[in-house]
């Protein structure tokens, strides 16, 4: 398996206000490759210090992905120090001078003197273009090593690895290409440990397989990998896995990979041709952002209200003045006022509502933090449940929205019964 | 001035799943003492790649801050690596395998095996007391070099650090503390370009002070740091900074360090007891949630209504049909009858409104995506703004949402004039 070592260069990432997002992303770029990352490394902009980084990196890996220090300014050092370390000279190139004088034609400036480094490469290296900035990336094989230097803004740096490199690396790496198979399934209902009992059997019987659990917003993802020189072998092993887990945590399934609560819901809901409108408490307005989040939801969001205080409940969704006063805001009977007032007031057939206790603190000592009531109003139907979530005041929000989602979801997908 | 290098251990640090958002606290820890971090390196749980990057840290470096690989498994071998490197031996420490057994006692289990060797420490070593996990870390002068190992979890690390670790660094490094003071001021209205000119001759009277424009979500931050040997000097420049600041771009100043625009709108509205409601369209909830993701906002907040379609916009803000059906539901007239229909319904002093394109598309042509008209209702007095927004569908709505805090924020620190 080819190896590679990352290096991130900029004075800016070592003062603790900006994480090495650029790393993160060529890491499982290569991972999903089949090339292993076996180090990451952040220096300054500091000559002896890149060297050193170059070095070891060099030392440790076939690969060496750099970003960072391509700019026109005395700071900049990268591409200086890399092919100092690769023994390879640098010579002007014409094109790239070309270029560059374009690039600041076109914005009505001319060139400063400085940029012209920005046109030096070694001319054995192949040179990245970046469409979208000054610094052309390289790209360099020499001595069974590879050594590819990009800039370091992201929107810069992402389209020039994904077009310029991986096809690069795909023509020197053949072998390394399309070993990984991932896919992650997201589940929402049973916690860590419950869903790793449920699952047990199924890691059991394929040790091949690698699985993880990570909780993500209240969801847990299951993350599965296969690795293997066989890929057909890999994505039977996949599909068999897959199968596996659907038979046993099925309706606990939200969706895969690129899936969301929300645009599995709005899937459902485009196809059965249904609206919904909402009416929220204690989540204040976050369970309709979540669903107007999607670009087209107009198609089937009426609306929702936000009915934070007693007067914008009873005003806007009839919520009985006896029924908050005999049992409170958070109360199954106000959650179920609101739905079924939402629901009548939009001509919606459908209808969510909750309320409850975001905390930090509560009023009433019988009804703790994290304490929500969530109806759905489905036509007919009316369906209560009382949750008891744990965490601070913004996770309780966030499960308190993604939990009606997922009573909405569940209903859509037993066909609205 | 002295200087540190930071090791990441783990293994899904490399997978490209996972920032390592702990070298990214440290950083920042270690640079407002004064300490400057000259390296950040990330590697698996391989012993060779553990032992060369302990091994350069300390070469470049005063201070070596570890987190990670300090767990009970075989994959975790930061201690056994770090103490090679150091040259120390480990011994079993008899208090700590007392802690480790209470620790599994408390929790009605018995300590497995392995842990033991979370008890083995180098005897000139101090360890570091972890109250939320099994794994110690430590501290260790030697050579005139410091090696500081912490957990992996951010909950664990991040508390041990601040509580344990620090203290130690200023006992060491007397010389290193508070030399460095940061400020941000945070700012809505003007450009970067803009702010830049504003701040133009500030920045050339005080050049002994560094300042950087950071983008964040819509706003700008001021980032101001002075670095000194004289703190109280130090501090009377950053005081005079400020002021320039403060009287160049006054009224677009939304914050300092901590504040929010909510959390300053918030503040505004508890002083003068006065009360908010909202009308949305193209925000979607999101301007609801912004103001309720504050504890306490019922105070002041008596809730929202988002009129995502043209119905809610009738039946619950008394927009006209006909107001619709001439200027259509993205238009100043909508904008002000929403606010106003919002106002009077509620009973509130103050409503704000949203209509807009978020996009990704626009139906209609003379409306492109980021059109956006908000509105100010305050007692009698009407604002309407209408915003031109640049950005994806997120960054409109952000955008459109703290322009509408804003405006409001305007008018309640001009004594609601």
């Amino acid at each position: 398996m080819k190896t590679a070592c990352l290096i991130s260069t900029g004075t800016e990432l070592l003062l603790g206000t900006t994480n090495d997002s650029n790393s993160t992303y060529i890491a499982e770029r290569l991972f999903n490759r089949g090339i292993r990352v076996v180090g990451k490394v952040v220096v300054g902009d500091n000559h002896n210090t890149i060297k050193k980084a170059f070095e070891n990196a060099l030392d440790l890996a076939d690969i060496v992905v750099s970003s960072g220090g391509l700019g026109p300014t005395r700071d900049d050092l990268t591409k200086e120090v890399a092919c100092e370390v690769m023994g390879c000279d640098m010579l002007i190139n014409m094109v790239e001078v070309q270029r560059l004088k374009d690039y600041f034609a076109r914005r009505q400036r001319s060139m400063p003197e400085s940029n012209l480094k920005q046109a030096l490469f070694p001319p054995e290296a192949e040179i990245i273009y970046n469409s979208l900035g000054t610094a052309p990336g390289m790209y360099l094989k020499k001595d069974n090593k590879v050594l590819v230097l990009l800039p370091g803004p992201p929107r810069e740096m992402e389209p020039m690895f994904k077009q310029e490199i991986e096809p690069r690396l795909e023509r020197d790496f053949p072998q390394a290409v399309n070993r990984v198979i991932r896919r992650t399934i997201k589940i929402l209902g049973p916690g860590e440990s419950q869903l790793e009992k449920m699952l047990d059997s199924v890691m059991d019987a394929y040790p091949e397989l690698a699985m993880a659990l990570l909780a993500v917003d209240g969801e847990i993802h299951i993350k599965l990998t296969v690795e293997g020189q066989d890929i057909n072998h890999s994505q039977e092993l996949m599909e068999k896995v897959s199968q596996s887990i659907k038979e046993s945590v099925g309706r606990h399934i939200v969706g895969y990979d690129d899936d969301s609560l929300v645009s599995v819901v709005a899937r459902c809901l485009v196809e059965t041709e249904k609206k919904l409108a909402v009416a929220e408490s204690c989540t204040g307005g976050l369970l309709a952002k979540m669903i107007t989040d999607l670009p087209g939801s107009s198609e089937y969001f009426w609306g929702s209200v936000t009915s934070y205080s007693n007067e914008a409940k009873m005003l806007y969704l009839d919520v009985k003045r006896e029924t908050l006063e005999k049992h409170g805001a958070v109360s199954p009977e106000v959650a179920r006022e609101m739905a079924q007032g939402m629901q009548k007031k939009s001509g919606a057939e459908l209808a969510l509502s909750i309320t409850g206790i975001a905390g930090p603190n509560s009023d009433a000592k019988e009804k703790p933090v994290g304490l929500v009531y969530i109806c759905l109003a489905a036509g007919d139907l009316l369906q209560v449940k009382e949750m008891h979530f744990v965490g601070n005041r913004e996770s309780i929000r966030i499960l308190a929205a993604k939990t009606a989602l997922d009573l909405l979801r569940r209903h859509l997908i037993n066909g609205g019964r």
